[in-house]
């Protein structure tokens, strides 16, 4: 069974939800409260062995990775962080020490975004440490934006560079020396930074109509709002945005900076549709519009342009 | 570093909550709400080799009680419980059918509360079963129990029988043969049934004060509350609810029923505080005193008058 499998048999288990409620299917789970706000919700598990290596990852990064994952899912719905509940199941390896690196790293990006830790639990583990994150959060009723959102003919746009965080897995994974190019790369896949601010934004914006993270890679993301909406789209890959020390790193090395951008995971940017009319106001804004959707026919396609994703699959988990 | 440990340092890192709400060291975190209304929150992991074992426990009884032991937790602040939100990191060794069975008994025990899962996280794990679930609750403001609400010269009352869970936990690890008794005693800590109904008509009650659900045993818990209110208590142990189903095992295989129901966890019952002026009405709905709440000046302090706990540690995952 794979992931997605198991995750459709949950949904179909669980098909009427309260009025106003939405489920399973987006970045987060959205519930009414009466006073004119929706509460968030985001949760997030992290197995040793699945999603890092305790010898690869140091204790401040990985409770920074863990709450950032989630806050990004807020983010990714134009919502603002309240409070986070964190579970942690330690194996005998792990020391106090690395527990209270752990701590500090989840209480730096608490801080950076203002969303206490507000509860968990903690308990043993025989062998691996597996971490659990829920972060709540809100938007005004009717501002949390949707992958089901998108519209026929809707630029499609990202907030941010991609392939930073997979070249910065492949600095870890090729051993090679880390010069500050390295460095960075491998920062941004530790500490990727969510775009709470800048989906808050977008949030705003009446033109702005889905939304998600990228968190498995724009290919296998972009699919997601596709379906939901039932749309396909043309990707222009040539406006993909690359950074610097990607195209640095790949010159160096001799590697496709497209093939990290396309196929990699972990960038936690902003994927998200917009009308056409927006397109002064996206790029004054220093956001990229990197193609269209198109209308339903071909139902889930992605014709990319200038680029191609022969080996593209994706994260996943199972 | 032992569990209270950590959560003692996680604490100590989050020393800020903004206005009305309260973290770490209770059933629940409260978050208020704009609308008069307080949003409630509990999350646990379970592990398999810490917290069951596969070979042990039907996947529809693991279903069931992995929303359980946070539904109680709902509960015990007299909350009810609105959605919940599940990750489940499953190891090679499970089957589809088996997470079937899982998903099947996790809408058992959320159908017959009214709290629809919501949202979650798949993931793979190496070798062992990791869950978490959080459940979000809600309660009018103010009228939440903590357990530092507890006042000298308090009743000390419990919900219902205490030690079955224990009982049944002793049936599974002995081995012993099962006829309608044991299975009973079984179902007691394979299907916990959160105190729901109890646990809000008694935050409707003026006179109760502090209240937590029996999670790790009735010494331990009390202890909680004895902490958090500054407050002593005496205890008569002839007063402790015991089942007929207890009394009939323990008499049978020669076991003392008053170390089940003093040492045992998972009950899962309510274990509150009330003004003395509540015992008719307490013992009228059939709920039980089993003591008193006695000044601070042997702060913590628990007096257990026909009985003793001579080798109690209660449950710690650390």
């Amino acid at each position: 069974m794979t992931e997605f499998g198991l995750i459709s048999k949950i949904r179909t288990a669980f098909p009427d939800l309260p009025e106003g409620c939405e489920g399973i299917g987006d970045d987060c789970a959205i519930l009414p409260q009466r006073d004119g706000m929706q509460t968030l919700v985001s949760t997030d598990m992290l197995v040793e062995g699945t999603h890092f290596l305790l010898r690869d990852i140091a204790a401040r990064d990985l409770g920074w990775k863990s709450a950032a994952v989630n806050i990004s899912d807020i983010a990714a719905m134009g919502g603002y962080p309240k409070a986070s509940f964190l579970s942690l199941a330690l194996p005998p390896s792990v020391s106090e020490s690395w527990a209270e690196e752990f701590i500090a790293g989840y209480r730096d990006i608490s801080l950076r975004y203002g969303c206490p830790l507000m509860g968990g639990d903690t308990t043993r583990s025989p062998e691996r440490l597996c971490i659990n994150v829920a972060v709540l959060g809100e938007a005004p009723q009717g501002s949390a934006r949707k992958r089901s959102d998108a519209r026929s003919g809707d630029l499609v746009c990202v907030s941010g560079p991609l392939g930073d965080s997979a070249a910065g897995l492949d600095v870890i994974l090729s051993g090679c020396s880390r010069g500050e190019l390295e460095q960075q790369l491998v920062n941004r896949h530790y500490r990727p930074t969510p775009r709470v601010e800048t989906g808050l934004m977008l949030a705003s914006w009446s033109e702005v109509h889905a939304m998600m993270d990228i968190s498995d890679g724009i290919g296998s993301d972009l699919r997601h709002i596709l379906d939901a909406s039932k749309l396909s789209a043309r990707i222009d890959c040539a406006r993909l945005p690359l950074s610097d020390h990607l195209l640095a790193y790949c010159s160096r090395r001799g590697l496709d900076p497209l093939k990290f951008a396309l196929s990699g995971g972990e960038d936690y940017e902003l994927l998200f549709t917009a009308s056409p009319s927006a397109r002064a106001r996206i790029e004054q804004e220093g956001l990229h519009v990197i193609g269209e959707l198109l209308p339903s026919d071909s139902c889930g396609q992605i014709l990319w342009e200038g680029g191609s994703m022969p080996d593209y699959k994706g994260y996943t988990h199972f």
